[in-house]
């Protein structure tokens, strides 16, 4: 695996710097994955470390291209890919979710279709193994967009989702970052690790998905941005879609998802200056650090962040294709 | 207090038929409130019925009347508003709140300030006994937006919001409208009652705030648009602030608060043609009923619904106010 991702990693170096795709004409297909952003350096991770990651990001591209590339649906392709990175516990979501201050998982994941803009959320869940499946049982099989909490559990098991023991969820590093964030009260770490994946299939469907463990040592039910339609999540048939990872507040409080969506259509922007409108712009302006990931009806695609790093790969039908996680704008 | 009211409610038949002022001198102060909308018709009320919810709106209203006309914040007056209709057993939040399936009060809420873009919110509470002043303790007092479940109760309480017994929230009404409820199986009710507020001060600051009991009748941890910013309620003071009522997961998915306020930011479109265009354009063609009350920073409200009716009220600097119920344009 390692033989084809290095690769990936060094071409992404070139590809990436530029961030954004610029077609007015239509790819068949595009996709693009986030595994978290934030304020990241080289340093902070030795080359095996990095090597996983990127392989990591690799293999959940590889799902994603081939539900694509075989005619599949960008909602299907969107549930498999962000399935696997929950599998992934290199990643805040899923088996890898940190801890909240009593030493539990809270998840939230949510899914939207950008045709007829459907929707499925769920927050605050602790037993469920794929979140991502279960925000999609909400959407597909109820008449609710959000559930929360141990109704959401409930719904989802009833619904034949894969229910877990919270022992399941237990990784050694997720529970040395609490007992470290526990050491100095009230700390939080690095936010990092929380997934998303936009895509456009053959049919020229849009669908965005995420799914997060939060932040170590929250608090009081604090439910972030990714289960939020609007905030963390996104897709429009008409514009874009697109998924977030961050400091969820600042992702909500502007309607991060939805707003570049408005510039788009309200506005006639591209999607690279929507993105990095809202990303570089607006956030940063009100300190709120984090990226976007995004996908337009004509298979441009925007990997944007104000932070030093964002895990993150895309590829479309026309071949292109990259890897990367530090921000080499910066 | 029949004596006031009365005239009101014949003024409001004239003066919100046509639904929006048209301001671009600004006001001083503005304020609108909705107490839930719905296809009710005057018959399915009692002539007392109808007395007393003019009469609860028009004591609401002067609530808010009072703190803008003395120099006080938007943000107070929505938040004092809003407590005043939780604790009237008429409408569906706070002490009126409705039971879910298992017979429980789970309540939502949030307000959301247009000077900075601050918000906060609580979702599927049941012991807080104004979850309006919870959201705001969780915007004023926390680094986070949204809390749910117990933890948010234990975030509010941390902060001396005032808890009850789960039996303060029992009226019979709500309880028989859940046994009425669980006799047809899956039947929810018309989901009427959510109450919200917005208001634009003296100082040019714009707020709004929204709480609600939910659906009658509803399962596994089920959350509307009331606590979601973007889509129940959102203010800017670069455009408006918007509270929405009606079928929450509609509001949700069209992102309805924000879409008003992008349309009149990015799109140039009045508050009054933003507001239609969202409420009787898109959520009426996808089937989502409900009303949203607005207010720009001209002071410009619009009180908009596709249903046949919603319990609203305004009033503003220049002496305007109305009481009404029903939709006179249908």
């Amino acid at each position: 695996m390692k033989k084809i991702l290095y690769p990936f990693f060094f071409f992404a170096i070139l590809f990436l710097g530029c961030t954004n795709t610029n077609y007015s004409k239509k790819v068949e297909w595009a996709i693009a994955i986030h595994g978290g952003a934030g304020n990241i350096n080289p340093d902070d991770y030795t080359k095996d470390q990095l090597s996983a990651y990127n392989q990591a990001l690799g293999s959940a591209l590889e799902i994603g291209k081939k539900v694509l590339s075989q005619g599949g649906t960008s909602l299907d392709a969107v549930e498999q890919v962000i399935r696997s990175m929950e599998d992934c516990p290199l990643f805040n979501a899923g088996k890898g979710a940190v801890f909240n201050h009593d030493g539990k998982n809270e998840m939230d994941a949510s899914i939207m279709d950008g045709n007829g803009l459907r929707a499925g959320a769920v927050a605050n869940v602790g037993d469920i193994k794929n979140p991502i499946s279960a925000a999609r049982l909400v959407m597909d099989k109820s008449q609710h967009v959000l559930m929360v909490g141990k109704g959401a559990s409930k719904f989802a098991r009833s619904q034949g989702a894969e229910i877990v023991d919270s022992s399941y969820f237990f990784t050694q590093k997720s529970w040395d970052a609490l007992q470290k964030a526990l050491e100095k009260e009230n700390s939080k770490d690095k936010k990092m690790g929380t997934v998303g994946c936009v895509a456009l299939d053959k049919q020229g469907n849009l669908a965005a998905g995420t799914s997060t463990g939060g932040m170590t040592n929250k608090r009081y039910g604090r439910v972030g941005d990714s289960p939020i339609i609007g905030a963390g999540t996104y897709a429009n048939n008409n514009t874009c879609a697109v998924s977030a990872t961050g400091h969820g507040e600042y992702f909500i409080r502007y309607s991060v998802a939805h707003d570049i969506s408005a510039l788009i259509e309200y506005k006639g922007l591209s999607l690279a200056d929507a993105s990095n409108l809202v990303v570089n712009g607006k956030l940063k302006k009100a300190g709120g650090q984090g990226g976007i990931i995004a996908v337009d009806k004509y298979g441009n695609i925007s990997l944007t962040m104000n932070t030093s790093g964002m895990f993150r790969a895309f590829a479309n039908s026309n071949g292109e294709e990259g890897v990367a996680i530090f921000n080499n704008n910066k």
